[in-house]
């Protein structure tokens, strides 16, 4: 857990932009922000649960279910009176639901005729979670407030940093334990779990937690679909393999991608990998606090396109503490139209993964805004890998 | 992949319920229901994607990111004509939302001013989903059809059950590689990294998939919290943990807990371990096709009752295939109230989890309704463990 100072200091600033806002009441419904306000980390978030923020009150009030409220009280700084239980029967049920609980809560404690707002776009908070909270507050005004939370979230502490840190270390460790396994022969299955094991395992120092996004570590033609995980399929001579992956510690985060073959890669991938390495190397040479995010993605944009590149999604995007199904933040993108300035200890995923129609390249980095630029996290060096010295490729090419 | 034919049964079972339901559109967010219908599998539900289903088409509609569309095609028996994608600009966008995109098509396709079907209440399905989705449809009726493919999955097929019995070998293998790795000086999180590696390793005939809810493993008073997961903290003599896991092939799921000691167990524990045993023999011995599922519930709570204990929580819930956050499939709970039927080839995670203030206690299975009876899925000894056996055992306690 963090200090209690830290704790008061994220609601305070909250609080803030909830009177910027002209929100009196905010429901908070994404893990991560309940996690980032409490430290509540258990994985009960698949049935629905809550936390009210008051401006009067200098605490959050959790509203979950019955058999999640000890774990609530066990692990956050929340007291008793801040943690409210509704009966198991609410849990997925035809006649109630556990809105209805929670406004049934903000009326009883007078906050049902105020601005609320809303995070409208978090998984987790569903479109009969809002029906319901219509219907049970008539009187209330609901206001869209997606994202008032992960925007206090942008700029880390030096703790937060720490923990990314740590992550960073166990992101690390997957790749070379990517690396060590993949081979002809090999199941990707095998791979993936030496990855899942370095991953959760961690360092002598510190344990590993699970990241938001499972490893994805797609084939030859698959690298062009980035999202597909793994089969148990074997590895053959001449495979290039896509694997991106993070390090979490305690749910904080540093993704990073590489782009490994089994023998030779293709000369197309190689060539595509170069391009990217020139195009990294040149984005980070750009990056300073006071840069604007689309000014990156621009750099970028303007060095690949020297050889006739291009990539149609995002460079990147804002990452910390997260929870599944994502682990970015959801708040600035590097792309064309995000004038959001980068600051001092803000932390991207700088994710210049390019995707063609039969293959696709990644090599990525988790980067930290630094006082006078930007430091990359993830240390682990930026090459296209083929593992040519690996005893099954002369068996293969001879 | 599944033969064609069973994709068409499913979708043909699906429309009957449409028919029935009055719904001639229906919008399926819920990544398990596109899973279910199409065969597509890849972590790309934290961004917005939906499938649309109408009467009169022989294949779902696929509307999703475009760096994913490659993915359906090569994934699933969609032909092209039925992937649609929506550019980069849309991905969490404060100008722009997917939903937008997907009204437009809907009105395209003349389908604007249908009775639409909206599973209201699955996480993906977001409360900004539900209001530009009236927004941009205002002459289309909405239905809340949250479980209506969920209902379609209930009863599975024979190749399903084999999928289901795979993933049981992996958690079995996963609790084996648990029951090895716990000690006196082993992390939690070393644990937790052994239990991963055999669930993605799978079996040396087929590789394991990533199971929706992570291996969670309290220990001691914090059994009484069900949802924890891990920490790094090293086990000492007299601890107790209680597992609960999972093994996943292609997105079904075995889920089964055990709890074990290292050394000798608390006495309240094992007297309730011995309560938890003859409470699932004896519900188990009552499980029959035809039976209601609140009248299973209600054998368990009068075996229990007779040794003074209760339990809060539901007895049980169909589980399947699934995606994270959740491997229940949302239909039928064993509970008082659920009046649903038991048939054969329904399967549940029969889950008699007891959590007191400072103690729990949990050994669960996986089943299958069979013609004549139940079978349990998961083949795993049904006890308390206790590692006595083991060397650091006579070291602590001499």
């Amino acid at each position: 857990m963090f200090a209690l100072a830290e704790y008061r200091q994220r609601l305070n600033s909250l609080k803030k932009r909830m009177v910027d806002e002209g929100v009196d009441v905010l429901l908070v419904s994404n893990p991560s922000n309940m996690y980032y306000l409490s430290n509540y980390s258990a994985w009960s978030f698949y049935v629905h649960q809550m936390m009210i923020i008051t401006l009067e009150d200098d605490q959050p009030l959790w509203i979950g279910r019955q058999m999640d409220a000890l774990g609530v009280s066990k692990t956050t700084w929340l007291d008793d009176q801040h943690i409210i239980s509704y009966p198991d029967y609410y849990v997925q049920s035809k006649e109630r639901h556990p809105v209805d609980f929670v406004t049934n809560i903000l009326t009883e404690i007078g906050q049902s005729n105020r601005v609320i707002g809303v995070e409208m776009d978090v998984h987790y908070f569903t479109g009969l979670c809002y029906e319901r909270l219509r219907a049970g507050l008539p009187n209330a005004t609901i206001k869209d407030t997606s994202s008032i939370v992960n925007m206090v979230r942008l700029i880390k502490s030096d703790q937060e940093i720490d923990y990314m840190r740590k992550a960073a270390k166990i992101v690390e460790s997957a790749m070379h334990a990517a690396y060590d396994s993949i081979a002809v022969g090999t199941r990707e299955c095998d791979v993936a779990a030496a990855i899942y094991y370095a991953q959760i395992k961690g360092t002598p120092e510190y344990g590993g937690d699970y990241t938001s996004i499972v490893p994805m570590l797609p084939t030859n033609e698959n690298t062009s679909c980035p999202h597909l995980t793994w089969t148990d399929r074997k590895y053959e001579i001449g495979d290039f393999v896509t694997l991106e992956l993070a390090g979490a510690y305690k749910r904080y985060h540093a993704p990073m991608a590489r782009t490994m073959a089994v023998g030779q890669a293709p000369s197309r991938v190689k060539d595509l990998a170069l391009v990217v390495e020139e195009g990294i190397e040149t984005t980070l040479d750009a990056i300073k606090p006071g840069i604007r995010a689309e000014e990156v993605e621009q750099v970028w944009r303007n060095t690949i396109a020297k050889y006739g590149h291009h990539k149609n999604s995002r460079l990147g995007y804002s990452v910390g503490l997260s929870f599944p199904p994502d682990w970015g933040e959801h708040t600035i993108s590097l792309r064309p139209g995000d004038k959001s300035v980068l600051q001092p200890n803000m932390t991207f995923h700088l994710m210049p993964g390019i995707w063609y129609e039969d293959y696709g390249v990644e090599i990525t980095e988790t980067i930290l805004i630094t006082e006078k630029g930007v430091e990359t996290l993830t240390k682990f060096p930026r090459s296209l890998y083929e593992k040519m010295d690996h005893p099954f490729v002369d068996k293969y090419s001879s």
